[in-house]
């Protein structure tokens, strides 16, 4: 999606470790006019699939989530990075390593949000290993829910969690693909 | 607002500790169409006052912070929970101690994107104790920026949280405010 691409070639900062900072506009600050284009975007992608509910997870999934689903008219549910006391026992779990902040965290939804018959739209706003990704597809496994897409904000395609997702049988929509970030700037897939 | 309230008594439960569980429709669950008509109502009554950017702060916030901005044509500025002891110079940094997860947490936003320019709106899921809300407009006042008005969705109003913030000169606009939760029984104010 060309707007994107050119949003994050001029505001994005490419961090030491391969970190691409993208919070002037999605993470941080969230340019929720870009936002809903982005919306559309998955919309007009996955408007066939008979999406029930959408999933994603804290935090900045969140904002892009729920502005996505108001084109689809269906509820949000993210899962929360660690059992708060305000969450039954009644939970599946899975567990998910995040690339930036080099930590391990239990990831949780309620089981009552989550069932057999729901069709489940993933949405977050970055796919590089794809730990958090493969986490939520696991949690809608462990409920019997059918994940029929994910949509992505912006993909490190040099990094291996979009081919693995892939690989897995799911359909990975990515609306940037970034090919390689050498030498300070940021080159598209084409 | 009345459609808020009757959906705050049929689906929220009492948990132990004068917590209000509202995970099926606000914080877990997100009932993506019922917080469109709560954003619709924050602009109605905000629409007036020069918003430039909606401040809130991770992660049940964001949602209804994103849903709302759409309405202004204004960004949204979540205020991260930071785990780490170290804040770089390049944050606003305040303290904010939850009620529910009985935690003190650092809350940081960056410099760069709060501006003595902004005319803030600070939009919440909760207000009980105030702490949340306080550590926002400490960050606001931080940087120069204006606070002209908190959009909270449910006000425990048995707490001394709102009338804190009300007499320090804000102006508090909560869409649903619960008198008290006596007995397993929500009541609202009138």
């Amino acid at each position: 999606m060309k707007l994107l691409e050119d949003a994050i070639i001029k505001r994005g900062k490419i961090l030491e470790g391969n970190v691409l900072k993208v919070d002037g506009f999605i993470n941080h600050l969230i340019d929720v006019s870009l936002i809903c284009k982005l919306g559309k975007e998955f919309h007009r992608l996955f408007k066939d699939s008979g999406i029930t509910k959408i999933l994603t997870i804290e935090a900045s999934g969140i904002g892009i989530a729920c502005i996505t689903a108001q084109y689809f008219n269906v509820p949000v549910l993210f899962a929360k990075k660690s059992k708060s006391s305000n969450i039954s026992n009644d939970v599946y779990t899975t567990q998910v390593a995040s690339f930036t902040h080099k930590t391990v965290n239990n990831v949780v939804v309620s089981k009552e949000y989550l069932s057999s018959g729901d069709r489940i739209l993933i949405i977050d706003d970055f796919l590089a290993e794809g730990n958090a990704l493969i986490g939520l597809i696991d949690l809608a496994k462990q409920a019997g829910a059918e994940v029929v897409g994910c949509g992505i904000v912006i993909e490190k395609a040099f990094q291996p969690g979009g081919d693995k997702v892939r690989s897995m049988g799911y359909r990975v929509e990515s609306l940037a693909r970034i090919a390689n970030m050498q030498d300070g700037k940021i080159t598209m897939c084409d």
